[in-house]
């Protein structure tokens, strides 16, 4: 199950990873009780469809307790210390296993994607913020309790601006490379530029977010293609700490801004190129290939991972 | 054993790690045929001494293919991808396994001192420049080839200074929180407040590097506690994105930097406190615990934990 802050995906997938069964459902204005009973609702939904469901596992936007299976904070859903596994658990008697969406959707692409055979990956999913997701010697890493990989709050600008949501920190790359950024140097662009596509749309009423910068850039317009520069260049200084720190096999980014595609992925490649260290500057950076799938494939793949390694749900 | 720019240091461990045999050596001015000389006679003086040894285990500070037993490159040593393992191996008939000195001071580290009974631990070792070790999940993360755990070319400030050696970015810790770093700042700090301590010291004479400051911190000059106030929380900012990364259970810091102890921490705790997301915001920064053996123990206890998993010298 990917369950997000407006929408919830569910499939069941057999002993290939192929998808059996998928349903969509709302998410939205749920409280933690409604939300545990939607959970449950569309479990049981599941089950009757495709008898012979061994275990759920659950992806959210979430900080997450893995081992204990508390889902701690998130921005987008009403969840405060919430313990989904032992109330998920209890009422369909199943293993529930939970991670952050992230962390799934980088087990996505390591199993089936633009990661698949490297060992050491570094995944970021880039839409309003950026999550993190590390593959590290083939495995998921998640940090002492499951609360690390938070790679969008890497700090590239000790100085800089303060960042987003929940973090206390400032110059984090989250607030130099999301959409949340790409907005917000698309409007001042469109300002410096009035006669730009962009400065066109921002005059024409047009709401200047990602979405409209990436439009106006996939139209060929320089201005927004100039964003998309900063914006790659920005991410190419969060991947140059990554491959000073990891010695990745690969760089897979994902999210909503990557249907920019080399917009983004080219000026991020030429920064690594140029500041990491000579072993690490070459590192691929791919887009990632799983789409909107990669949270439902992954949290299934990381139950499975769970039940074999003899964990109890 | 523990090669270091000037100095290598040599022992023989027994079963429960003990120290049963020591020396050292000059290793200034070699070639790279002479270093090898050097490491083949060193071994055999210990083999002399101590019958029975089963492996050799060699930190150094350069970058290393682990895997292959090279060391690829070095700022003070005149290594260019010098295939160690094999040269000594074959000169010795031992085993050889050779690993970069921060990797073997963190694992030191791991096992008998400040990061015992950690299973996620992030070190840095801070001296002219930073260097990083990992151990992620129990074990030394090195990284795809051995090259990755470089922690002091992580980027804190995107467009700060050109980084020093052979690392081609910018704005990396190493360049602001390294005992090089502290040189530059106490240099500029003794213009700034020439009646300070540290101002008199420069008007003497006395090189204003990091040792020096140092003194005079300890010796309680405001000027010089300044300096470290502000490469302390530079640091923090470093330790900040390895806690949002991570999630270790504690930060180790060594290198001759850390002499200055909580005059340089404080700050860096403080920082790490106001800027990561709370879940790590309060993970300890403490001092490394071994000391000058650290690379000595650590390699002996690499080259064990290589033998133990069955690998090849």
């Amino acid at each position: 199950m990917d369950l997000g802050g407006t929408k919830m995906q569910v499939g069941v997938l057999g002993a290939d990873s192929e998808v059996t069964y998928e349903s969509r459902e709302s998410s939205t204005g749920q409280t933690e009780d409604e939300l545990i009973e939607l959970l449950v609702r569309e479990i049981e939904e599941a089950r009757e469809a495709r008898p012979g469901v061994a275990a759920v596992g659950l992806g959210i936007p979430a900080t997450i307790d893995h081992d204990r299976g508390v889902a701690i904070s998130a921005v987008n859903l009403p969840i405060d210390d919430l313990p989904i596994r032992e109330l998920v658990g209890e009422r369909t008697g199943l293993p529930i296993f939970v991670d952050n969406d992230a962390n799934v959707a980088a087990l996505a692409e390591h199993l089936h994607g633009a990661a698949r055979g490297a060992d050491n990956a570094v995944m970021l999913t880039i839409g309003t913020g950026i999550g993190g997701g590390l593959i590290l010697g083939g495995e998921v890493y998640r940090g002492a309790t499951g609360a690390g990989a938070e790679l969008g709050h890497v700090v590239i600008a000790m100085d800089g601006l303060p960042c987003q949501g929940n973090c206390p920190g400032r110059g984090c790359v989250e607030t130099y490379a999301s959409g949340t950024a790409l907005g917000r140097e698309g409007r001042a662009a469109a300002e410096r530029v009035p006669d730009s596509a962009l400065g066109t749309m921002a005059a024409g009423g047009r709401e200047i977010d990602g979405r409209a910068v990436s439009e106006a850039a996939l139209d060929g317009d320089p201005t927004a293609i100039g964003v998309f520069d900063l914006v790659g260049t920005r991410l190419g200084v969060a991947l140059t700490s990554f491959a000073n720190i990891f010695e990745p096999e690969v760089f897979v980014i994902g999210g909503g801004v990557i249907a920019a595609g080399d917009l983004l992925l080219e000026p991020a490649r030429r920064e690594l190129s140029a500041r990491a260290l000579p072993p690490m500057k070459d590192t691929p950076v791919v887009a990632a290939e799983m789409g909107a799938d990669a949270g439902m494939v992954g949290a299934a793949a990381m139950a499975r991972a769970e039940l074999e390694q003899g964990r109890p749900g």
